[in-house]
């Protein structure tokens, strides 16, 4: 048997993408992870991990080499070695132009929760030796792919059995308010949004600041209060700053730690929900994840929520935890 | 006629502060400037300008000397220099153990607002050669102290004829709320407020984020939420990080931009209202000061909003703006 | 004609890397761009460019995919579009474990100038339709690979016939040196140089200010003095931070501006010399850049210098300006 | 008893300093300290110490009372209760326009030590009630005035019995130099040195940058390097950033590591050296204290060298360590 596992790079054309109100990409780079055995065993089937990247990451990014820093792939071998039974990982590519879709449909940006659940998972199942019910499909992410991994699994309890959080949005109140105004200061240097697009999107470098105010205002704002002509609403006023409690409200909606109670049931029927994070973290997730973490409790609902000691970035080596949990759940 | 007018330190034994319930003093140092010529011109009166100084600071801030920046004192002089009318200066301390008490009146702090109004204000009139009436008695402040400036002239329409603020505190959603869970973040690495405030007490050199948590939640807590036994409430779990609606309320009760509609009437009063805030500031304390101009336009009051390319940090050189149409205003 | 080139990955087995003293891979994965036409010409033959990577970088990463970052085939393809004579690119991997070589040889990390020139050049122009002559070939990169860059011309003007390098070592008064008491720091923390590595390679996630000792301490101190035995020694003494002017001045002899004149012949064979750099640089390069370019100016060597506005991360969009001088200088 | 000691502000009218290159006042306010008691035991006479503010500090700063730092002479009460002999203070002015002397005689500057040994030191011995003899004067600084007071000390140990220094400039390879090239940066945004003065001289509001630029070159340029005209020279070339030798040599002259060995013979005539630095020091003193300490050791100069874990900001409460040793040594 191979010792090592092998990645194919699915180039996937989306039919429910195509058309979307950005522009962006109906073909996407899906990497799949084989486990070691795959091609031997050809009976056997697996479970099957679906992996969502973070802000500005696209699928790719999980199989992109570095020096110091492991693949996907490379650690969820490090588990498999370590005793975990083998599962296939998929790698969907939930990007934009401005960032990202947070994997929600949404008319600003494009149906990215039905590309992933109605036609990416009965590909996948289709063409690789899977088992195909949902106690043995996980979803996983970091950041904004924890964000979708919890989103995705209180919507659809009936594609996934398991879920798995790092340092995933929540909380909005914390996690993204704070930094409107910063974001702001940003936009009003290029006179609003619209100049702000106009000079990001000609940028050769993505200024640091000019990226966070794109993320936190014009991304979140397509994903969570898009309207039907495929406009967003910002929730807030560019100028004085001052909130717009009507869009704050509509934004909430897709807050987690309101959404809980909304999905209780469907929390309920996972065989596992695994909530990290960092106790540095920079965008005060650790926060969003106590307070999700006391909604469980509060709902009854059976999950696990993890600390540890570090920030927001480059923490891929805490996939590990994830993976092996939901290795074992999901087998 | 000397060129250059004098600073008399008033020790002002406070009535009011006497047994305040952090156990600061209640004797208070208490710069007074009196013009060129005040002592020549023998039967001339004078309009005062109150100074608020901020956070951190104490009534002696405006008068220490350092290399390159001028003292309140130094500033007005050249105000007075370039032609404006004499005036009376007199800088109070509004200074706790903790960093500040925002000069108002809190069951957690003090009666800051009436140790102003009702004791040094009349004390000042006794001992000085001022002009008494209201249309001569100014307040300014920068920062905290241009918030205090704001809330003892709303408040004290008879006392006060005149206002202005630099880059004062104000939309409290933008200016405290976002900087609450970096302070946690420092409040919980001593178990909780009480372990910080041991910690704080302890420190020979007070740590910069340990400054600005004590600022943010106990200073402000105390100031805008203090209860009638001397303790304050916090408006947000200190584990969790969710906010408490009901105290955040009480703090509300105190932001200008919510207080303006109360206070509509006594704001119409002022013959100067001046308001100004650089485009950097790091509190984004100009996002409150666009709030609070488009509440005073909208309540038809009658005021100055300016804007300058600077950020929140030694700012001293913009008293200038202030304190000369100050003194044109009230002579 | 394909409108794209198409990229493969080499597996090269290196002879001379084999058994190197840091016990680094020896076989190592090596992107190859054919440029649009490649498989349609069969009789054409290219001039080859070389790039060396950066710091931690790898020759992979020159075509990991990412949102807003071209990758060099990328980038390469716009120049070719925009008119450029069609060129092969090659991207040789010269990391070690401690972030990397410097391209040059050393006892103390391996023969790195030696694995490029000596086998992987020939490897190349026996598996490609290159032209295989100096006129031809080029080699760029930026920061260590700028460094590379200028030095492989340098030393192998046979070899290359033109050098481009964006933002590269240099000076290293000013790009090294003023680093070495952070670092410091870093290493203390860890009683020592041996202490701190068996820390860094502990680290799940290296922090920053340890990947940065970890460079100018260790990595440059291993390229630049290493010894026979496979130790090398540093330029500082540890506890006391006290220069050792005699290590110190064994790394000069590896600095450019130092090397110029040395080198003055091979430079003046080049048929194209592109130096650049940001006025921002954070390591001071700009300045290295300069004095440089005053070196070839005072020996007469033709080249071209050029400044733009930005700093040292992220300037992938640079590369076009020495892309397309290249592949025109080497047609 | 009294139980407080009492300050007097000297206006002392310098003849040395009248005149001096950079027109700044030869009149300067020199804060005394006279202990607890001294005026009711009227023959009693007293040690002194001279305290040297830091860069950009004034003889005043020693006495501007704030929140939460303890001015100078209240640290000196902490120490005189808890059992040190009782000892005078002075706080010389070494200020300049553009920051400060570092208390030496130059030509571009003005004659700051003769203005101490030679005038202020007779005029206090004349005005109070002193022990005349250098066995029972002291000198203390932190940072430019740690340097002052080890170059004054060893320059003049007729005059001083007794040193130390928190933090205080040394190893100028690692204190100065690294910061060159930042510094650059900011005088080539001006166009050179004249361009940077003038528009420096014009701010109201000193940036950070440039207030940094204008110490590490200018100020101590004029220091070290100063001409006999008044003007002075640079260590550096402005536009290529390359050293130059023959200046950098002549600021090395004025480095206390290399000034150990001239001066071996004063050193060894006091009563106490303390030297003092933090591990985190921003400005790497801490390897030049250890440096000093083992040039002192090499030379057989007792001393006692102390660190402590912190940074170079706001450490006046390390004071108490140096005055308690030096009333200790001096009474």
């Amino acid at each position: 048997m191979s010792a090592a596992g092998t990645v194919v790079v699915e180039r996937f054309e989306s039919q429910v993408l195509r058309g979307n109100p950005l522009g962006d990409p109906h073909v996407r780079e899906i990497p799949v992870y084989l486990p070691p055995g795959y091609d031997e065993e050809r009976a056997r089937r697996y479970p099957v991990i679906y992996w969502l990247h973070g802000f500005t990451g696209i699928g790719l990014s999980s199989i992109a080499k570095s020096l110091w820093t492991p693949t996907l792939p490379e650690l969820m071998e490090r588990v498999i070695a370590a005793g975990a039974p083998p599962v296939i990982l998929v790698m969907p590519d939930g990007s934009t132009r401005y960032g990202g879709s947070q994997y929600i449909n949404s008319p600003a940006t494009g149906q990215y929760e039905d590309h992933i659940i109605q036609e990416l998972i009965p590909h996948i199942d289709r063409t690789y030796r899977t088992k195909p019910g949902a106690e043995h499909r996980g979803v996983v992410g970091k950041s904004s792919g924890g964000y979708g991994a919890v989103v995705l699994a209180m919507r659809n309890p009936s594609v996934f059995g398991g879920v798995a959080s790092h340092s995933g949005d929540m909380y909005f109140e914390a996690c993204y308010k704070p930094f409107f105004w910063k974001a702001l200061n940003v936009i009003n240097r290029h006179r609003g949004i619209e100049g702000f697009l106009r000079a990001f999107e000609a940028m050769p470098k993505k200024a640091r600041d000019a990226a966070d105010a794109l993320t936190i205002l014009v991304a979140m704002g397509q994903a969570y209060a898009g309207n039907a002509d495929g406009s967003f609403d910002l929730p807030i006023d560019v100028t004085t700053g001052e909130m717009r409690d009507g869009v704050w409200a509509r934004w909430l909606e897709w807050d987690p730690v309101v959404m809980a109670e909304r999905y209780a049931d469907a929390l309920r029927q996972m065989r596992l929900i695994y909530i990290e994070c960092g106790t540095k973290d920079e965008w005060n997730l650790h926060y969003g994840a106590r307070i999700f973490h006391q909604r469980l409790e509060a709902l009854g609902v059976r999950h696990q929520h993890v600390e540890f000691d570090d920030d927001h970035g480059n923490i891929q080596y805490r996939y590990v935890e994830s993976l092996r949990r939901l290795a074992e759940a999901l087998h």
